[in-house]
Order: structure tokens, then C-alpha cells, then sequence
């Protein structure tokens, strides 16, 4: 969610009774400060902030988070080893993203409050399992006894109860919410979502990290290098910086990076983001009423 | 399913309540015949027979079915215009499989009574869109109204009820029937199968046709080959004649090819195909009737 997750988008999830969360990954450590305290401004709700541990100011954002007492940490790409005592030690809820059942019991052992599970169909950085949200959920509830949280692949009420059905007591929603006005993302990156059909995401990248996205001319490029078995140093360099702001914040479609779920093919029109959350709500709650369809 | 489902398999589903199928693909036509009519001895339920359409004497395969009056018959890797209505006159029932929303509208349009839509996560032959169950069944449920069977990721009750309320009306399981001791695959197959763990299966040779295998010394060759960027002619080499049987049915679990699904990663004991069909309805039915966890 880097360049579409931040104060108007999470303040929006919050305030219609999800919890929102703002994504630091592509804020400088002063840039996540503002939209905190603007998020605080906006919402009286409980909020979350996702802190990519790869991040290379990641001490900075954690003291930010904590100074600024924020409810509940999503941490991901890293060792929960590595933060989660200390945010819990100042009182933070503290959720660790996973892509397996064996990092699922890892991060229990480390003391997180819950585990988001994360499957090969989401959007942007994935584990290099490749598990499917079908097949890693009932995996991973076997796996833990702390709540556990089912993320990719889901974008509406029925999905959400899937996942609940196959173990998960609750879901992560990203893709879906990129096509809300509350996201910060290029009305070209929105429109393009808007317009995707199946097929039209892939997971590249593998020699690097794996990362979802939508086939374009710079996926083209990096499909043509890896067909040709490219080394990691060269793929690196033909990925060089900037392609995600360029491709999702910037909307230069054909030269940026995009990076989305699979459900995108699925998504057909631009929703607020608070509408996003009761619609899938009654979706869910109807289906719990009536499951088969 | 090839060099695991024959009339064993497939009666014994049968008699527990399923729908057996026999696996034609790798079976010689005076072979196939066999199996149907010991199938039949065996059972007086219904079964089916699954024709891979891009089988090199498919009219002889159709010839059988017909005159053995097969009374439902699964069509896959092919055009679903070819045989569907050559079958239907004859009156049999048929159902083509699919790995997307557009080939299942085509295949509704061709005159097929039933859909079974296939995700990323199963095993063996597998699509180019890669796109998995959870996201898969929705987009398929929106094409297509005839009925609707998910497949890919299916290994229990309770993945059942989930792909149901995606929109299915039923399942389709084949990696979990090879776990039981009617399947025909060797028994170091099984084993290797009952021992493997999330993330020990992937889809590769994905420049000739993508399929699910376990990872082993074959598919490092392999693995190694795609990273240096072979061709698919090289690929198809390395591929050679009859790894399948090798592994599958001879159980060499080094140099053979080894197709499964994603769900293996979760089976830890043989069972009677009896047993794993009654003790998925039971959990089914429980799960409906109390779909959270």
C-alpha cells in the first residue's frame, strides 16, 4: 500500500469502522509524523501503522510511532525479533505479516499479538512459497492460537467469510482500497486497475523479492530479462529507484512500477473508501446468513 | 490425476457418495476401456471419465466413452468445441475445466453442462494467468451460469464450503485422493507427498505448458535451465519422455516428474478414498452449520 495508504485513507477505513492503517513505506520519517498527527485530526478511531522492518530509517519511524501512541503496529519484510518488544513494551498492539505457517509460529514465539497471512494472489511484495490464501490459512490456523488475519485475494463480504471459514478471524483489504478516492495513488494507477482484467497482474521479480504488479512496458522489459536468465545485480539495475512512485504516485503507467493483487481484475468502479467497508460488511454479514450462494 | 486415478480410485469415490473419475490421460485407449468397465463391476453408482482433449487418439477416447455409455465425461486442455457436442448427443453429461472467467464463458457457450474452474494452487497442468481459487471462483460465478465446481486448493471440508461461498457448487479434489491406498501412484510418491511442506511444490516449465510439481532433483535441472533462460526447445529436451510415469508411477523421486497441488503441504496420512470422501462431507456439513472457526 507505499505511494496509496495515508492519512485520508486510513482516517476514511477507521472512521466506517475498519481499522485503517497508514503505510510508511514510502514516507521519509517527518512525512509519517504529518500524516499521524493529520489521521489523529480526522478519525477519534483506532488506527495502525505498517512499518516495512526493511526500511532503512526503520528506528526512526519506530520512535515516531511510539511518541506519537499509535494504537497498533502491522509489521512485515523482517524478523519480528527485532521490534516487537519494544512497541509492546510502550503498550502497541503489534500484528506481524507472514507468508508461511513456519514465520506464522516464528512470530507468535516472538510475542506478536496477531499474524496477517499473506497469499501468492496479493498485491506488491510477496513470500517466495507462492502459497495461495486457500491453501495457506488453514495452515497457518494450525500453526498458532493467537488471532490470525487473512490478507490477499480478498475484496469483498464473500471472500472475507472464506477466509473466516478456512480459519481467519479477520481480513486485510488493500487492493480494493487503492480504487477510493481516499487513496493517494495516480488517477491513471486507479483508472488502470479499473480497466485489468484476469491475467493481467504477475508476480515478477523472484530473483530479487518477489513483487505482484501489472504487466506494462517496464514489466515487459523486466519478462524479456528474465527469459533471457538475467542475473539479480542486472535485473537490479534495469529496476533501478523510483519505479513504484513513478508507477503508482506519479501515473507514468507504461515506465512505472504498479504493483496490485490479483482481485484487481475483479474491481470495476471507484468506491469511497468508507463505502468500501460497510458494503463489504453486508456482503459478509449475508453470506454468514446465507453461505451458499 | 494421471497415474493415480483408475477404476480403484474412482469406484471407491463413487460408492462413498462422490463422483470418481478415471484418468484417461495416461492410459493407452484399449487401457481406458479396461478401467471403465471394471469401474462399472465395481460400482453401480454413477463415475466419470476425464479426457485431456489434447490427447494424441482423443477420438479413440471418445469412441470408448461413448460406447461404454459413460454417463459424465471431464474435458480439459483443450477446446471445448471439439468434442462437446459429439458427447451430448450421445447423452452423456459434459463438463469442461477451465483456469478463467473467459475460457468458462466460451466453454458455456459451447454447449458444456458444467464448469470446473482451476486455480494457480493445483497440481499438475495448470494455466498462464495464474490466477488462484479464492480470486478465480468469484470472477467465473459473474461469467457463467450453468453450474460452477472449483478446483485448485481443495482438501477438506471446510475448503470446500469456502470455494461454495465464492460462488461454487461443488468441488473437485485430486491431491488428496492420491494420499489414499486406492490411488494407482507409487507408494514413494504417497510418502513423499505425506512428508512435503508448504512450499515444497511449484509451477514450472512455464515456457512449455506450466505445471505444479514437487521440487526435487529433476526440477532443480530444471529450475537451474530456467534461470539461464533456455528456450523451450532446450526445455522441452531436458523435459524428455515419461518423467511423469517415472515419478509418479515408478516411483523414482529423483529424476521423475512428481505433479501435485498446493494442498499436500497439509496431508499427513494415508487414507481410504471412502473415508476421505464421508469425512470431507462431515466437515462440510459441520462447517456450514457453523462457518466461523
Amino acid at each position: 500500500m507505499i505511494w496509496a495508504s495515508g492519512w485520508r485513507l486510513a482516517s476514511a477505513v477507521s472512521d466506517a469502522g475498519g481499522l485503517g492503517m497508514i503505510g510508511a513505506g514510502s514516507m521519509y520519517p517527518h512525512v509519517l509524523e504529518e500524516h499521524i498527527q493529520k489521521c489523529k485530526a480526522a478519525t477519534g478511531r483506532p488506527f495502525a501503522v505498517n512499518l516495512p522492518l526493511l526500511y532503512p530509517d526503520i528506528d526512526k519511524h519506530v520512535d515516531t510511532v511510539i511518541r506519537e501512541k499509535v494504537p497498533v503496529v502491522f509489521t512485515s519484510a523482517g524478523n519480528p525479533k527485532a521490534w516487537t518488544a519494544k512497541l509492546k513494551d510502550k503498550g502497541i498492539t503489534v500484528v506481524h505479516v507472514v507468508s508461511s505457517a513456519k514465520f506464522a509460529a516464528k512470530s507468535q514465539a516472538a510475542g506478536v499479538d496477531a499474524v496477517v497471512a499473506e497469499g501468492f494472489e496479493a498485491g506488491g511484495h510477496n513470500g517466495r512459497e507462492e502459497t495461495t490464501t486457500l491453501c495457506l490459512i488453514p495452515e497457518v490456523r494450525k500453526a498458532i492460537d493467537i488471532p490470525l488475519i487473512a490478507a490477499g485475494g480478498i475484496g469483498s463480504g464473500r471472500s472475507m467469510l472464506a477466509a473466516m471459514v478456512l480459519g481467519a478471524e479477520g481480513v486485510q483489504m488493500g487492493t480494493r482500497f487503492v480504487c477510493s478516492p481516499e487513496a493517494s495513488s495516480h488517477i491513471n494507477f486507479k483508472n488502470k486497475i479499473l480497466s485489468s482484467l484476469e491475467g493481467d497482474t504477475v508476480l515478477a521479480l523472484k530473483k530479487l523479492v518477489p513483487v505482484r504488479l501489472i504487466k506494462n512496458s517496464f514489466y515487459e522489459q523486466v519478462a524479456q530479462a528474465e527469459a533471457e536468465g538475467w542475473p539479480a545485480e542486472k535485473l537490479s539495475e534495469l529496476l533501478g529507484r523510483g519505479r513504484a512512485k513513478r508507477g503508482m504516485f506519479e501515473g507514468n503507467l507504461e515506465e512505472g512500477e504498479l504493483e496490485i493483487g490479483q482481485v484487481s481484475a475483479g474491481i470495476s468502479e471507484l468506491k469511497p473508501a468508507g463505502e468500501i467497508v460497510r458494503d463489504t460488511w453486508a456482503e459478509f454479514c449475508e453470506a454468514l446468513n446465507k453461505p451458499l450462494f
